[in-house]
């Protein structure tokens, strides 16, 4: 069994937006084992679009197309099918009745235009939508079956998931395709392949192996797989990240925080819940972000207590206790005031952690001997307060660039400290 | 003069990781009147690489190649373009001496393996990289310019302006790309689209007009003009911008906050410093995001002077003095207590404004009376302080998703208030 896909929008094909739907379905169905076999992006343009699926009737079983399901004039996948399938367009009473109570349920009117999205070609199918209130198509000509999805990514993976990629399982027996990703954080790209480098000889043969450097998060190790049986790419796998992670074990403690898609913070949240251990933030540089990216995960509030964003010196002082003497001594980006903020956020909130930051984000701010780029970490617990030093990188980034990638060096240092934890607890 | 894009990288071949960099380029090139006929992707394959290579020489005038500069073992461009010139590599010494400059300029020592980034096919030219540690490629073979730049998006992006589009502006001279776009926030598309359709009409042999609604974002409307002179294509742009900002102001109030790639936050930004306003925030279910967001502006320590992420009830009474007695009569998610939380917050801070959230991001929290998706934003002058009450979407949002849309929703409580202000003022 063969794919395609098909991309619809002039946005795409001009640059303006990003493509990412080609992308999450080339993925999905390359773990159900089904290539796709061309990617065809093309404007919103009746003729184009009908071209485009004529000739992957020809050469593909399945195709789907992404795009063009709105309600507005540029919304051309409708007219695009029934060209096609030299079909008419007819208004579908059970897709208008759900579009209708979708409108309903979100207590708003539905408007005249909307009535647009229930227009479906005679012969085709509509595909039910609980995430929006344009429906999809389905429908076949020569060899391939086509869906017709939206363009909003979290529409068209919905729909994806609920009405295609099971029809794919149902169908595809075959060639197994497996990943896995390692996440680590701290190491430079050319350090870990150094080190690693023996293993990925060993395994040149049977895995493909890709080093990939995340410009905020740190580098992911990818390991992918292609062989007949699911049991045997699940052993290969395994017996090659059981040596990526107890080499990079030993020359980088605990590098490797997380597997696959797993964020940071999600598996820092693991660690807060099997540990029992509670954190509050105190923020300058990073403004808020670490206390966003703790609260992304379910069940945060369990063991993140509160969170404050000390900008100005004042604030520092008024909600942190700073002493005067330590800002107007050492600055307010300084190893003293980054200790001074996570130990005092720590006692005020009454929790068992204590984390700041502080450093010069840019453009402005920097001065002679405090650079845009410098930055301190605190962490306090009840035994010891700490700051780390980060010196700015050999190349200018953008504020928010530097905002993430401290945030992730922050989270990494809380996440060591609760690794040790939780081993010492298990003894 | 035509180009072409290679991608480089099996990730992107099986979807995992996504690719921005020829949206990118060829936005870049469109703006500078330059078409892309094609983009390929292949892997990291010396082969597949050195073929489309081939191919691209015989029908492009320019080649802009992404990827496989990397120094581990699945980076290839270097080989490949070896292959394709017929060439042997060889070690640049400036462009090491470059690398090892980079390394010395952050206090770290080069690892042995980063050399091989320094080997570069004999007739080639290497391109300057101040971003990263590998350079980049230049090479002319048929009729094509090669160009073969970094896979990390930052680095591309800054090699492609300083090598790539300075070239491409000197040789190009014809037919211009304009495009304008305009961000609406809190008006469903089908709403937008109605009220406006007249103007779609009156431009529909002019321009292209697109509606782009973002899911967290809201409605972009996007105006392309492609005309031979620069003139005629401003004229008309700011022809149809007119006509809608006055249109869409006429039944949304305010709702156009930003042009182009400008943010909710951009634009807020310079409301506060137009009109000399303070700000702090207190948040519960955004978790931070809001003054992560408001901190992404350079400049925002002199409007935002503080933030509280008070996630426990615990944290709302100590840290913002809400009354315990409001949290147990109406629960942390109500009117009252975003009130409390916008009130309070403004009053310790000092500030002109205090702005809260406080809702149910889910997937758990929820009661009867009390769904996820359900929000209060606090808002708060010296004049008056009131709540807006959000109801949850017909269909179901992740976490993230919940958080973003509203903080675009808070912050534009922010913005509509400014604007306003700055009217007063202005009069």
């Amino acid at each position: 069994m063969t794919a395609e896909i098909v991309v619809i929008g002039d946005e795409i094909l001009l640059g303006l937006i990003i493509d990412t739907n080609s992308a999450f379905i080339s993925r999905r169905l390359a773990e159900l084992g089904t290539k796709v076999n061309r990617i065809t992006k093309v404007g919103d343009n009746i003729d184009s679009i009908a071209q485009a699926f004529e000739k992957a009737a020809k050469e593909a079983d399945m195709v789907i197309c992404c795009g063009g399901l709105g309600p507005t004039h540029d919304d051309k996948t409708r007219d695009a099918a029934a060209k096609f399938l030299g079909a008419e367009l007819k208004l579908n009473e059970s897709a208008f009745q759900e579009i209708q109570s979708m409108y309903k349920k979100a207590g708003r009117v539905m408007s005249e235009t909307n009535r647009v999205q229930a227009m479906i070609p005679e012969g085709a199918a509509y595909l039910s939508n609980s995430r929006g209130t344009a429906p999809g198509l389905s429908f076949k000509k020569d060899r391939a079956s086509f869906f017709c999805l939206q363009g909003v990514p979290s529409e068209m993976q919905w729909m994806a998931e609920t009405h295609v990629f099971p029809v794919v399982q149902k169908i595809k027996q075959g060639k197994v395709l497996k990943f896995r990703t390692l996440r680590t954080v701290g190491i430079p790209e050319s350090a870990l392949y150094e080190k690693t480098k023996e293993i990925v000889q060993l395994f040149h043969d049977k895995l493909d192996i890709a080093f990939l450097p995340q410009m905020t998060r740190g580098v992911d190790i990818r390991l992918t797989c292609s062989v007949q049986s699911a049991e045997k790419a699940a052993e290969l796998i395994a017996d090659a990240e059981g040596r990526f992670v107890s080499c990079i074990g030993q020359f980088f403690s605990n590098a490797v925080y997380g597997y696959d898609d797993e964020t940071l913070e999600q598996s820092l949240a693991q660690l807060f819940f099997d540990t029992g251990q509670t954190i509050a933030t105190a923020e300058s540089c990073t403004g808020g972000l670490i206390a966003h990216r703790l609260t992304n995960v379910s069940g945060s509030s369990s063991f993140f207590l509160q969170g404050v964003t000390t900008y100005s010196n004042d604030s520092k002082m008024k909600l942190l206790n700073v002493p005067e003497k330590l800002l107007t001594d050492h600055g307010a980006v300084s190893e003293e005031v980054a200790k001074s903020m996570a130990e005092n956020i720590r006692k005020m909130a009454g929790t068992n952690l204590g984390l700041s930051t502080t450093g010069i984000a840019g453009p402005t701010g920097a001065t002679e001997h405090k650079p845009v780029g410098l930055a301190y970490i605190g962490f306090s617990t009840d035994e010891k307060t700490s700051a780390i030093k980060l010196t700015p990188l050999p190349y200018a980034v953008d504020r928010l660039v530097f905002k993430e990638r401290l945030s992730q060096m922050a989270l990494d240092v809380v996440r060591k400290h609760l690794v040790n934890l939780k081993e010492l607890l298990n003894k």
